[in-house]
């Protein structure tokens, strides 16, 4: 098993930042326009990204832990196949003015190339939602910031 | 053991990267100002951080492999004491007009909160390669840009 490993610091609330990672409008200012579903524990969040109009791909998280304000805790259930069953979580916790994040896409089976980019792509949304929550305006898709050809 | 991983792709091509990568003039436009030593194996390439003026912190490493334009391999020597003992490899390929980096800093004791912290600035610094080979312009360190307070 391989994990994806991020952190940021957010000159935030702890409060604020929960919720762009436990609403649909949040999320859709960081990291997809395209989100739809609810964020409640056993419920599903679809995530939709394109590019240049067309589909690119597909993540659906079932919610499994949700403690508010400080960790979130979602598994694909649907999506790419190296991506099914792994677990994305989400620790929050205040540092003097910042939130800071520890991000985690654990149990990849195994760290194929996909998951190289997958990673680099991560950091990308993290600075997104940096900035959604810094400056009021993030980067989702289609508006991401690219790392690669259309992705 | 653990890993951080990342991909990206850039226009350009082979040589010019595997230049960025293997010279002090490269390595300065995207990664810090402040680096010293040559690029050879078995030599020890030294790379100094700063922020606001006062230091932030050093990474040494040794070349271990150079395998031109394809691979280049180094070991950290001396640094932070997580980092001493890791590896730092890029393998690049050609994909039509893109050369794609896959990159690996291995062999992490402890997947530690400063790791997860390198795993995204290792993305930021990425994407200030592929802006220094894209655009002529990096944003090496004391210009990165931050993700978290001064780091």
């Amino acid at each position: 098993m391989a994990d994806i490993l991020h952190r940021v610091g957010i000159k935030s609330s702890l409060a604020e930042v929960y919720r762009a990672l436990t609403t649909r409008e949040g999320l859709a200012g960081w990291w997809t326009n395209n989100t739809q579903g609810e964020s409640k524990v056993g419920g599903v969040i679809r995530f939709r990204f394109s590019a240049d109009g067309a589909e690119l791909g597909f993540f659906d998280m079932k919610v499994l832990e949700l403690q508010p304000p400080k960790r979130v805790l979602w598994q694909v259930v649907d999506g790419p196949k190296e991506w099914i069953g792994t677990r994305v979580s989400w620790e929050l916790k205040q540092e003097s003015d910042l939130v800071v994040i520890l991000f985690k896409h654990q149990d990849w089976k195994e760290p194929v190339e996909f998951m190289h980019h997958c990673s680099t792509k991560w950091a990308i949304y993290l600075m997104s939602l940096k900035s959604l929550m810094e400056t009021g305006k993030g980067n989702p898709n289609p508006n991401d910031i690219r790392i690669h050809i259309k992705d």
